[in-house]
């Protein structure tokens, strides 16, 4: 789905992932850190897409809740397997969102 | 493929979709504005995938750069057909990328 963000500014993280031939635990993984996120604070939306690369964008209120989700324990955690057996690479852009439009 | 932007700050334009049934022209309208997006002044790369939503990042050094290539008039002809066409709705969001990391 598009995500029903409040009115600008606000804060978007871009994950951008090419993955590896290991699939074990990965969706697993994927579903609980989704669920994970939807529960912090100043957590606003997902969206998430995987053709050629992976594209995964969450919201957020603040460049603090930010901070905050990545520095989560289990994050933290799921981030070290990531980098040991999902993603052959990655890279991620924390941004601010200065304005938005949709039809 | 994920792309190799230059240092931040840079700027994102995110494109989350949901496409309507009718594919008529969408593919060669979206491949040609690939091509044509890579050589206005000031592009810097794109990112695509697919799933239920479609997700395009595109990169840009600056938000002139974006306000060019959005008023471009062959662009603007596509976002027409696209309104009355391809997309059921979308959402645009203007981003400042102020930092970035990789692995």
């Amino acid at each position: 789905m598009i995500s029903k963000t409040p009115m600008t500014p606000y804060y978007a993280v871009i994950f951008t992932s090419l993955r590896t031939e290991d699939n074990n635990g990965y969706e697993l993984a994927a579903k609980r850190m989704t669920d994970l996120a939807q529960k912090q604070i100043g957590f606003l939306g997902v969206e998430s897409a995987r053709s050629e690369v992976g594209i995964t964008i969450s919201y957020w209120e603040s460049l603090e809740a930010i901070q905050n989700w990545r520095n989560n324990e289990e994050h933290r955690n799921v981030q070290k397997s990531g980098k040991k057996k999902w993603y052959a690479s990655y890279k991620i852009r924390i941004c601010k969102v200065e304005r938005d439009y949709e039809f």
